[in-house]
């Protein structure tokens, strides 16, 4: 069998979908295999699974490996490859595609067929990603279902916005997947479906070509089974583009060099409960207690100053009055076809005023001025749960944000990690935050984490 | 006497004060005279008419001196020189100075020491120039006057809220100065006074430690006795600044250098209105008319779509709404010290709503794309009054902005020339408005128009 530099054995096809999209990119360049034999694998598992799981908002098994193809075809011509190239990717039914329907998960938007596609899935392309089809999305990525089911267990729900996303790696239809937050809703649902979440900091990704929910909160994110996946594909997304003016021109931060790398100083975590602890499960409250124990001396709790508590709060009045803007059209003309929570969201979004709103926003320089202190001090990341606990029973609902909600207003970086389970053998998330602009760092110390605990549980099953 | 370059010749200390600022530049450059000498005729003329006129807030002769002395030290040590070296310019009391107070035109801010510069007063600096003294604006840059006078008949408001400003160039006192501008504050008193004036494009120049009234509004502009001289001083204040989110990485206009040019062809210039022209004083009306006539063929009417008379509503919802919300703390500790007026906008600006608010903000880009056709099609500026007519008669109020509001609403470049005056002989200033973003071709324009209506008078003067 060939082997190529990271060490991989051409594998056989049907294999290659439990591929990590690094391994993937990298046997596709070396030649040992092909990007239509991937996206043939993970054609093949998505007919083998997703009858039972409903990941797909839009698929089309021949226009992705028509991509997939062109993307050999590339190879074989010896041109230069991107860093994604014929690697496949789901993307979430609220960011425009210009080859393929986006319908943002209302009936109200059916048949809506952009003519240009966002400005990530442009620069997707770019890296030579192949566009797999579309995930399913909740109603306007805010909290009534879509269809998908959790592939950990069919009768929980997958956690929303990014339902589809979240589901799609998790059950091996695709490496990759791209997903937004405007509240938990990268971190949730990965978190519930057992894979690697990564939400960037706020303005590092555009939003240009995704659906509006608030300006302000809306955050593009990522996600894959492993940490260099989640690095590999940010650094593909990020960018300064004039079409968003949250994004900034900083330099991109070189992601994957660095999360590779080992962290120079043996890495601080501060364990913060936030003052939603009390609506965390009592089992995840005592997995976090093993958790920090197992980690060792390494973790610290921190309390949040008192009057952090109100953020909530600041997060609900930005976020439903935006709503209540953006939706204005949806909800004057057809109400009857919107949820209730989300009708809800929005009568009570018209009530808030520009004064309130403004005041909120003011908020957030202030509370990140406040958490520079817990990283200069001495912390490297924030360890945080993910969720409140495991994804809920029942697909009424997709569970509860408020583990994600400050660090979204914050606009702070955060990753979630699968390391832990619960009572019933689902997934428990993991959350990392870091300062704000310290993605690298925060990917760093995250692929770290996972190594230290996957070391400490190889120790614990040794003795 | 010596000559330099532009054919300057040394002139006697008290005329310095006359001088334009590219001429006062270049006359210290060449050591025609130096900043000190510059200076000190300044000061000489402020002693001579300020007592009547009361342009400033905060002067220290002595610290000015200073100032132009180091000026003219470094020019001895043959240092380089910055494009405003040993010039002064007078600063509007709102924007913050780290050497003298900042007093925002309350006293409820009655010995404000700021501790560091705004950036365009560190941009001055990094420019050379002298930082002469706090001009007076309104009473926290919005309608309740200052203790200023209109130079050009004392019993005439100056304009507001950069009614120092203003004043002080139209009185000789300095060449230069800052203002800014959220509603009509720099284009109406430059236009009362009678001096040039211009706010640029919305983002060009940072109001980084400017006070802030309305962040989607607030413009910082300047004054002065010609366009060239507008664009000496707005070319040295341009520039992205990270401190200021809506500064963009946009390469810096060259202003001074295309200001100078011949308009490759013969400026076409659109006469609008705009649906507040029954507000224009019937003097004004008849001078347009007349002014349109002197321009001759190169000058066409074009009205604004109908619904456009809605802007000036979307402004106040912003305007009163930020006004609520950056002055919660003056009104909360002190509205008894606060005006009427002043209370009434903040107690209206609590009522609007966010989505209201926002619903307005998300107006502007799409007013500018209709603009967009009238420049794209045909006309290099906009051609309207600056004002509904010269300086109202007394001092308890500061004029209506009514034709500055959808410009400035719009962020796009406008500038005033005092090129007519009323039946009383006050000036009646022609604003000329042009393409965001296009500023260099605004200023080339608005100095052909210049030129081009002195030209016309002359002829007629011969006739």
């Amino acid at each position: 069998m060939a082997t190529n530099a990271r060490g991989l054995q051409a594998v056989r096809a049907p294999e290659l979908c439990e591929l990590g999209a690094v391994d993937a990119a990298c046997g596709i360049r070396d030649g040992l295999f092909s990007s239509e034999q991937l996206v043939q694998s993970c054609l093949d598992q998505i007919k083998a699974v997703d009858d039972k799981i409903q990941a797909w908002a839009f698929l089309d098994p021949e226009h992705a490996l028509k991509q997939a193809r062109e993307a050999d075809a590339h190879r074989r011509e010896g041109k230069a490859l991107g860093s994604l190239h014929g690697v496949p990717v789901g993307i979430k039914d609220i960011i425009d595609t210009d080859d393929m329907p986006t319908e943002d998960g209302t009936v109200l938007h059916a048949g809506r067929a952009p003519v240009a596609n966002a400005t990530v899935v442009s620069r997707l392309r770019e890296a030579g990603a192949v566009i797999m089809g579309k995930t399913v999305t909740t109603e306007l990525a805010t909290y009534a279902p879509g269809k998908t089911r959790n592939p950990r267990h069919p009768e929980h729900t997958p956690g929303g916005s990014s339902s589809g996303s979240a589901a799609a790696v998790a059950a091996g239809m695709v490496p990759l997947a791209v997903g937004t937050q405007t509240n938990g809703s990268v971190i949730r649902p990965a978190a519930y479906c057992g894979v690697y979440g990564y939400k960037p900091t706020f303005g590092l990704i555009s939003r240009h070509g995704v659906l509006t929910q608030s300006p302000p909160l809306d955050q593009v994110g990522v996600m894959a089974r492993c940490v260099e996946d989640l690095a590999l594909i940010a650094e593909a997304l990020i960018g300064y583009d004039e079409n968003d003016t949250a994004t900034r021109p900083v330099p991109r931060p070189r992601l994957l060099e660095i999360a590779l790398q080992e962290p120079p100083l043996r890495p601080w975590l501060a364990f913060v409960k936030t003052p939603m602890w009390e609506q965390a499960e009592a089992q995840t409250q005592e997995a976090f207690a093993e958790l920090a124990e197992a980690i060792g001396g390494q973790v610290e709790e921190f309390t949040l100053p008192v009057h952090f508590k109100d953020a909530w709060e600041w997060h609900r009045a930005i976020m439903e009055a935006d709503l209540a803007r953006n939706f204005d059209q949806e909800y004057d003309k057809g109400r009857d076809k919107l949820s209730a929570s989300l009708r809800g969201q929005i009568e009570r979004g018209c009530k808030v005023s520009a004064v309130e709103y403004n005041r909120a926003l003011g908020k957030i320089p202030a509370l990140n001025r406040a958490l520079d202190e817990l990283f200069d001090n001495r912390y490297d990341a924030i360890l945080t749960p993910a969720t409140t606990g495991v994804a809920p029973r029942g697909l009424d609902s997709t569970g509860s944000p408020v583990f994600c909600t400050f660090w979204t207003l914050c606009g702070m970086p955060a990753v979630t990690l699968p390391l832990m389970q619960g009572g019933n053998g689902l997934p428990l998330g993991v959350q990392l935050v870091g300062r704000r602009g310290d993605d690298a760092r925060l990917l760093r110390t995250a692929r770290w984490l996972v190594g230290h605990v996957q070391q400490v549980l190889a120790e614990t099953a040794g003795q």
